[in-house]
C-alpha cells in the first residue's frame, strides 16, 4: 500500500486492510469452531483497534495489566479478563474497577493467592470472578491438571463460604507454541492445551465445582486447534497484527503483517556495505525473536516504503536511534544510488506487541484509502 | 534504600543520591580535563534529571531526537546538539524549533545532506548551525578524518556564500568503547576518538573553515580520557543513571546504579526452582546488552526490595508481563517461603536506557528522605 509523502519518521505504520483480514480470519475460525473469542488487547492497546475485534464478533476481552482493563472499561468494553495471577498489592485496584463497572475476572494459581482473595472479597462485600490458571505444556505458571493442588486452591475460594470469591472456570496459555514451526506439531500442541484445560474443569466438576468457563489459547494455537471440545472460549492476542515470529511459526504469511516501521535513509557507509537509518531500537524494540527460527530476521525485514520486501538488506544493527543495514546483493551496486539520502523503507517487525509499545499510536493507512489516520495506544501500567 | 510499602508494581524507581553522585563525577572529571560538558539526555528524558545535570555544571545538552529537542527548548533548555545526521524530511521541524527560540545545531556526513541544508536554510532565511560527524572508531557512521570527504562537506555547506548554513565544528562518538572492559583498552579509545576528531578539525582549519567546536564522547570514555587536549566539549547519557553493561565494562559499579525496576513475586514452581514476577520484558525492556560481557545478567541483576543483590536468582526468561527467575542457590530451600507471594524484587538493568524508555516516569527515593516523588518522562519522536 502506497504511503503519503512528507511523515516525519520513525514512524508506526498500521494497514487496516491486513489488520481486518486476520481479524476476520480468527473469528470465522472459533464461530466453526463454537467457541466464544477473547482477544488478548496488550498486543494493540489502542481503543479502535478492539472496537473492530469486538464489531467482528469477539465477546470481551483479555488483558495483561489493570491499567488495560481501566482504560477498555472506560471505553464500555466491560467483560475483562485479567490473565496474569493477581496478587495482594493488585486486589484494591481490582476491587476499583469491579465497583467501577467492570466485569473483571483474575486469575490465581496458588492457595495463598486464592485464599487472600477469598478473604479480601468478603471484608469489602464483593464476589471477585476467579479462573484457576492451569499448566498444560510446562512453560511457565499454572496448576498441573492433575495436580491436587487444583481442589485445595478451589477450596481455598470458597473458604468464607464463597461470599468472596467465585470460581469461575479454568484457563491455560500454551505459550510453547512459539517454538513450533509444522501443523502437525501445533495441531498437537492446541490438542494439549485443549485437553489439559478440560481435563482440569472436569476434575474440578466432579468434585463439585461448577467450573464454567474453559479458557485456552494462543495465536499459534488457535490457529492449529482442529476440535476445542469442552472449551468455552478462546483468546489470542498478536494475530491482530502478526509479526515475523508469527511468520516463522507458519500461522500467517508475510502479507499478512499489518505493522510496519517506516524509516529514512539517514546515512551510507558504502565501503562496508552498510545503510544508516533513523528507526533504532528505540522505534522497532530490541525484541529478536526471529534469532532462533529458521530464518532469523535480526532486527526486523526490510522493505521498500510501499512494503515490498528487500531480501538484500539486513537489519542487523541497531542502536538508540539509529538503524545499521547490511547489504547482502550484488556488491558493485551503488548504495547511495538505489538507497539515497532522505528516502524511506519500511521495517516489519519481530514481535508486533514489543515494537508496538515503543510507540504512542499507529499512522494508519485505511483500507478505505484517503488520508492516513492516527490512532493512539497506551502503555505503562 | 527502603522503599515505602503499598506501591503498585512493576515501578521504574530512581535513587536520586546515587544520580546526583553520578553527576557531580562526571562534572568534576569534566571540569578538571578543562573542557565543556554537554550530556545526552535520551537516557532520561526527563527534566527533573535534566535541571540537576545542569545545575551541576553542564552547558547544554545533546539530543537524539527532534521532540526532546523541543521538550526541553520548551524547559528553557535552549543550547542543544542534535546528534543524529539529520535529512531532508526533518529540516523544516529544526527550523521550526530554531525560530521558536533554540540554539540548535545539526550534524552532517555527508555532501548530500550539508548541500540541502545549505540550499534550506538560505531559502528561508535562516543560518543552520553545522557540526560534521567524523568516524574515529569505525564504529557506525561519519566521515574518516583523513578522508577527503571531510573537505567537500565543508565547502558545501557554504555553496550559498554561508547563507545557509555555518560549519560549527566537528563532533564524534566511540560506540566501539561498549565492547572493552579494561581501563588500558578503554584510556586507548578515548585517545583515538579524542586524536581523530581533532585531526579533522585541523585539517579544516587549516583549509580555512574556523571549526571552534571540537565534541566527542560516550560515557566510557568520557570516563577514561587521560586527556582531552583540543576537545572543547564532551558528550555523555548513560552515566547519569549507569547500568549492568556500564558495570561490565568497568566505568562504575554496581552500587552506582540509580535505576531498578520494583516488581513483585506472583508465582512459584518450586519443582523447577523458578519465582515468577509482574516485570516481564515490558517493564525491563528486551535489552539482552550483558550477553557478550564477560558476566550475562540475562535481563537483569535481581536484588530484593532493599537493593541488596540476590546472585542466585538469574532472571532467565521474560514474556510481556512475566518475569522468569531461576534459582541457582541451595536447591533444598523453600522457595515460596524465602520469596512469599506478593514479596517485592527489584531488577537492576542491562541498559538504563532501554529499560528508561518502558516507563513514563520514574518514582524517585529522594536523598533527602521522605515520601517518594514521581518525575514524569516522555517517549517517541
Amino acid at each position: 500500500m502506497r504511503i503519503p509523502s512528507g511523515l516525519e519518521t520513525p514512524l508506526l505504520l498500521l494497514d487496516e486492510a491486513r489488520m481486518q483480514h486476520n481479524i476476520e480470519r480468527m473469528q470465522s475460525r472459533m464461530d466453526a469452531l463454537g467457541v466464544r473469542f477473547r482477544p488478548h488487547v496488550k498486543t494493540s492497546k489502542c481503543p479502535e483497534v478492539v472496537r473492530r475485534q469486538l464489531a467482528a464478533g469477539a465477546l470481551g476481552i483479555t488483558v495483561s495489566t489493570l491499567k488495560e482493563a481501566e482504560r477498555f472499561a472506560a471505553e464500555g468494553v466491560t467483560d475483562i479478563l485479567y490473565a496474569v495471577a493477581i496478587v495482594p498489592g493488585k486486589f484494591d485496584h481490582a476491587l476499583r474497577l469491579a465497583r467501577d463497572g467492570a466485569r473483571l475476572t483474575l486469575v490465581v494459581e496458588s492457595v495463598d493467592a486464592a485464599r487472600e482473595l477469598a478473604r479480601h472479597g468478603a471484608a469489602h462485600g464483593h464476589c471477585h470472578e476467579v479462573l484457576i490458571e492451569v499448566d498444560t505444556d510446562g512453560h511457565r505458571s499454572g496448576v498441573r491438571p492433575d495436580d491436587r493442588l487444583l481442589f485445595r486452591i478451589a477450596d481455598a475460594l470458597r473458604d468464607d463460604g464463597g461470599r468472596g470469591s467465585h470460581l469461575a472456570g479454568v484457563m491455560t496459555h500454551a505459550g510453547s507454541s512459539y517454538a513450533l514451526s509444522t501443523p502437525d506439531a501445533l495441531a498437537a500442541m492446541a490438542e494439549k492445551e485443549r485437553a489439559g484445560c478440560v481435563a482440569a474443569a472436569e476434575r474440578l466438576r466432579a468434585a463439585g465445582h461448577a467450573c464454567e468457563t474453559v479458557s485456552v489459547g494462543s495465536t499459534p494455537t488457535a490457529l492449529s486447534a482442529r476440535s476445542l471440545e469442552g472449551v468455552t472460549e478462546v483468546r489470542a492476542g498478536v494475530y491482530v497484527f502478526f509479526d515475523l515470529v508469527m511468520a516463522g511459526i507458519g500461522v500467517c504469511t508475510r502479507d499478512d503483517i499489518a505493522l510496519s516501521v517506516l524509516c529514512t535513509v539517514i546515512g551510507h557507509r558504502p565501503d562496508a556495505g552498510w545503510i544508516i537509518t533513523d528507526a533504532g531500537w528505540m522505534a522497532v524494540s530490541r525484541d529478536r525473536g526471529t534469532r532462533t527460527q529458521a530464518h532469523d530476521f535480526g532486527y526486523g525485514a526490510v522493505c521498500d516504503a510501499e512494503g515490498r520486501a528487500i531480501d538484500e538488506l539486513a537489519f542487523a544493527d541497531a542502536n538508540q536511534e539509529h538503524g545499521v543495514l547490511h547489504w547482502f546483493g550484488d556488491p558493485r551496486i551503488d548504495l547511495p544510488r538505489r538507497f539515497p539520502l532522505g528516502s524511506q523503507l519500511r521495517i516489519v517487525p519481530n514481535h508486533a506487541c514489543a515494537t508496538g509499545a515503543q510507540h504512542d499510536g499507529y499512522t494508519v493507512l485505511r483500507a478505505a484509502g484517503g488520508d492516513v489516520e492516527r490512532w493512539p495506544r497506551f502503555n505503562g501500567w
